[in-house]
C-alpha cells in the first residue's frame, strides 16, 4: 500500500562522546522512510536547497525511496546541530538553521494525494493539517509532534488530533499534553484528544477502519501502545554500545508504519507486529553514527531480532 | 520446599502525599514473607524488641509464615521513617534507628539450618555469610544488597557473591557494582563475581544445579533476568495509582522465591514465571499503605495478573 510522509531532510552535525559527523544526512523524513523502505516504498514530501548534495540523494533513491515530492528551492537545507551527553540520555542543541524549511508550503502531486498510509513528521501543527486536506481517502494517519508545538499552537495540535489514527510521542510529551503524570491515566486523557476517542475497543483482524491508538516512546525502556482498554508494553531492544541516538524516534516511526503499509492489515495483532518492527529499526538506527546504519541492513537481520524480541519478553504460564 | 528468609522485621513511619501510616508493621523480612506466603510457607529469621505488638505477629502467623527465628530481646525494634515525592519516584529517609537490629546475631534452628531455599536481605554481607555458612545443603540462595554495602563493605559483598545463585539488586546498584553504565555490560561483569560465572548457560528444565542468575529492577519500568547468553525483560504492571512504594522490592523477592520454592522448578520458564508472581506482588503492595494490601488477596487475584502480563507482554510475528 501507499505510503506518504513530510517531514525534514536536513544536514546533522553531531557530536558523541565517541564520534562525530559533519553535514551528515538527516532529518525525520530521511531517517523515516530510510527505515520504512524495508517493508514498503515511501513516498517523501520535503523540501531542501540549493546545497543538497546529489550523493545524499543517491542514498535515498538507492532504496527505492519516491523523491518526487522533495522540492528543491533557492537557499540553505535545513540544518542542526547537537552534542550528546556521555551517557547518550541527554543532548544539547547547537545551533537550528531552518533555511529553505521556514518557508515550506507542502503541495502534494495528484498521485501523492492519493496515499493511503500517512505519516505527518514532527512540523507545525498547521502544516500538518494543511498536509492532511490535501488527502483524498486516507486509510491510516500517524503523527509525531513535539513539547515545542504543545506549547506553542496547542489549538491547531489538537485539530490535527481529531483527524489521525495514531499519535507517537514520549513520555514527558504525553505528560505535558496531557497535564497528567501517570501514563495510563494521561493515555486516557490524549486518546479522548483523538478521531474516535477512548475507548471505542480494540481493532481486530476483520475490522476495516483505523484504531485510535497512542503509542508512548519511553527510550531505552522501549514503549507503551495502548488503544481501547487494551496496554502493550515493548522494550527497548537490548544494546551494548549505541553510537548515537539521533533519529531513533523517526526510524521507529518508519518502521512502524513501512510494517502496517505492507501488509495493509491494522488489527490488534498487526499494531504489536509493528511496533516489533519499529523497535528493530530503531536498534540499528542507533549502531552507527546518522543514518549509516540504515543504508545496508539485511531483511534477515531484521527478522532475526524482531525473533529476539519474543525470546526478551515471552513466557509461558503453567 | 521449604524457603527460608533473613532480613528486617520493623515499624515503619511512612509519608506520601495521599496517605501516611506510624509505626506499621514493615521491614524486608515482613514484606517478603507475607509477599511468598501466596506461594509456599516460608520462615523468618529477624530480631524484634520488647514493643513488638502482638498484633503484628498476628498479621504474620495468620499467613502460616513460621515464626520460630523470630527472636524477642530487650531493647526497641528497628524503626525507620520515610517520606515521598509527590510523583513517588524519590523518597527521604526521616529517621533509621536500628535498636535490636544493631547486635542482632542469627543464629539458626537445627530446622532452618536444613531450608532448601534461601533469601538473604538486605544486611550486612558479614551476616549474610554468617547465615549462609550454617545451611547445610542449599538448593537455590538468593540476595538482595543495596549501594551502602557496595560502598561500605564490598570484600564481604564479593564473598557472598560467590556463593550465591540470584541476585536481585535495581538499576543504580548495578552500575556501582560493576563500574559500568549499560547494564548489559554490568550484568556481565556481575554475573562474573558471581557462584558459577557468566556463559555458564541458561538452565533448562532437566538441569538440577541452580543457574548463576542476575536480576535488575528498574522501578516502574519492571526488570532484566540475566543469565547466560539469555536476557529476559519484563516491565512494571500498569497501575493508575500508587499509595505507598514500600516494599516494593522485598514483596518482588518473595514472590519470586516463594514461586520456585513452591514448584522446586528451577529451569528458565521456571524463573521467568517466578519474575511474573513476583511482579504481581510488588505492584499489589504498592496499591496500599504499607503491607495492608499484601494481607488479603485472593489467589485468583494473582492469578489474574500473571495472566494480565501475558496481554501486556505477548505478540505474534507472522
Amino acid at each position: 500500500m501507499s505510503l506518504l510522509t513530510i517531514g525534514s531532510v536536513a544536514y546533522d552535525s553531531i557530536k558523541t562522546p565517541f564520534g562525530s559527523a559533519d553535514k551528515a544526512l538527516g532529518g525525520s523524513a530521511s531517517y523515516f522512510s530510510l527505515s520504512a523502505s524495508y517493508f514498503s516504498r515511501p513516498s517523501i514530501v520535503a523540501v531542501v536547497g540549493e546545497d543538497f548534495k546529489p550523493e545524499d540523494e543517491k542514498i535515498l533513491a538507492e532504496k527505492n525511496i519516491d523523491l518526487t515530492g522533495l522540492q528543491k528551492t533557492a537557499g540553505k537545507t535545513f540544518a542542526w546541530g547537537g552534542q550528546y551527553s556521555f551517557d547518550m540520555n541527554s543532548r544539547t542543541t547547537l545551533f537550528t538553521e531552518l533555511g529553505v524549511f521556514e518557508n515550506f508550503k507542502p503541495e502534494l502531486t495528484e498521485d501523492h494525494k492519493k496515499s493511503e498510509y500517512i505519516f505527518l513528521g514532527n512540523i507545525h501543527p498547521s502544516l500538518q493539517l494543511e498536509v492532511l486536506s490535501q488527502i483524498t481517502s486516507p486509510k491510516l494517519v500517524g503523527l509525531d509532534t513535539m513539547n515545542f508545538w504543545i506549547e506553542k499552537a496547542l489549538d491547531d495540535l489538537k485539530k490535527v488530533l481529531a483527524q489521525i489514527d495514531i499519535l507517537i510521542i514520549n513520555d514527558s510529551e504525553a505528560r505535558e499534553l496531557s497535564k497528567e503524570h501517570n501514563l495510563i491515566k494521561a493515555a486516557k486523557i490524549i486518546l479522548g484528544m483523538m478521531k474516535t476517542g477512548f475507548g471505542r475497543g480494540v481493532p481486530s483482524a476483520t475490522e476495516g477502519t483505523p484504531p485510535p491508538t497512542l503509542i508512548i516512546k519511553r527510550g531505552e525502556y522501549g514503549l507503551l501502545m495502548f488503544n481501547g482498554e487494551s496496554i502493550f508494553n515493548l522494550p527497548g531492544y537490548p544494546l551494548e554500545d549505541v553510537a548515537d541516538p539521533t533519529g531513533a524516534g523517526d526510524s521507529f516511526a518508519g518502521g512502524f508504519m513501512g510494517y502496517l503499509a505492507k501488509t495493509d492489515d491494522i488489527s490488534q495483532a498487526s499494531l504489536k507486529q509493528a511496533c516489533v518492527a519499529g523497535s528493530v529499526m530503531a536498534s540499528f538506527c542507533v549502531e552507527n553514527l546518522t543514518t549509516v546504519r540504515l543504508q545496508n541492513l539485511r531483511d534477515e537481520d531484521i527478522q532475526k531480532r524482531m525473533e529476539n524480541f519474543k525470546h526478551l519478553t515471552h513466557f509461558e504460564l503453567n
